[in-house]
């Protein structure tokens, strides 16, 4: 069965990485000893290692180690092996192009799809959705597809910022973007809003965290769906 | 000799369709009767008719005409034979498509650099620039390439936003955006605020409009460039 925990971002203000997420995480990864974390998305350009170290100490306080998949000679392996997998934020179009180029989009599919739990944040719960065409980022490198994992049948919209009233800045507004998206593609899109995460349990997914997530489906008015509701299409 | 007005936006707060530009239009498309407008990049999703009606709207109170590119069967013509080009905005990816599909990217290229005078706003401005990997659109489609028209030597960022201090989000500021191109790209990046605008003659770039504009360069600071100095690299 697989598991997933689909996160909006992996820190929220005033919070260190990760924390609002700790009672989640001890349950998620109860049985686990070692997390294999997925460094590729390399938020504001950092390495590799630099990023591993920063999911290392967020994960030290769980009593749970962390390894870098950019360790690996064979990453393929190293999923399929893999107790545990944690898809960190950053650059989607870098983490999808990274994820092609090392041909780990494959085997990262089929270890969630046999169960190994899987946590994304940001750019890492962007590709579990069916493409990443609502991701927030810029589009700094060419991916060879937009098309992602398609762990949930939706597309995720991370950091979902509602539109502010107040601005007098002409750029379009999340909600517009999406109506666009909409125009050529038929797929919902979970607008997540920071410090809300999905909790995918087989095919039963609930939303958590304080806040509301909005949900545009093609063709209808934008609504709300309240934390701990189960989401269906 | 090229002549391009490369605009942040069509409109800026308070005021309608391109009034902020009516001077420089005037003086720009001085002995210009009719404007073909490339109406592709469809904001919000409207279609192109509805958009050729905004732009020739807003070009009727400065007494010229427009007509749009999706009204004829040979676009490629239609370019050649332009007394002038409007590409406005919207979804950059889509436009940019667009433009391959049709294939009018190479006669739009050579009508510029044959003298035809060029205004571009949001997603017809980034496409000046060399590749369309500043833009902030959603990847609502997927081009076949990143590639743009290069008819300047960098990449614009229009509606570049200042870092909010007061923000609670946390999703990335248009600054850690850029920052994260420059670790795969090495051309310089104009952030251009609302209401500011290049106008090219030629080789020489001045800034226009109230405000500063933000130059970012690989492995430098960002700093400002003061409204009326000439962009040099």
């Amino acid at each position: 069965m697989k598991k997933l925990l689909i996160a909006s971002t992996s820190t929220i203000h005033g919070g260190s990485y990760l924390s609002y997420l700790s009672n989640e995480l001890d349950e998620f990864f109860e049985k686990v000893e070692t997390v294999l974390f997925v460094p590729f998305a390399r938020p504001g350009g950092i390495t590799h290692d630099a990023y591993t170290e920063i999911a290392r100490k967020g994960f030290s306080s769980l009593g749970k180690n962390v390894v870098g998949l950019h360790e690996f000679r064979d990453v393929s392996k190293a999923i399929e092996e893999a107790e545990a997998i944690f898809v960190g934020g950053g650059n989607t179009f870098l983490l999808v192009s990274q994820l092609y180029k090392n041909e780990v989009m494959t085997p990262l599919r089929s270890a969630v799809l046999s169960g190994t739990p899987y946590l994304g944040s940001s750019a890492g719960s962007n590709i579990t959705g069916l493409t990443m065409q609502t991701t927030n980022d810029m589009p700094i490198i060419y991916p060879p597809s937009f098309k992602t994992l398609g762990l949930v049948p939706f597309n995720l919209n991370p950091h979902y910022l509602d539109p502010d009233d107040q601005s007098t800045h002409m750029g379009e507004t999340r909600e517009t973007r999406i109506r666009e998206f909409h125009q050529f593609n038929n797929q919902p899109v979970v607008g997540l809003r920071e410090g809300s995460w999905l909790r995918v349990a087989g095919d039963e997914i609930v939303l958590k965290g304080k806040l509301s997530a909005r949900i545009f489906e093609q063709g209808k008015d934008p609504y709300e769906l309240s934390s701990g509701n189960l989401l269906e299409f």
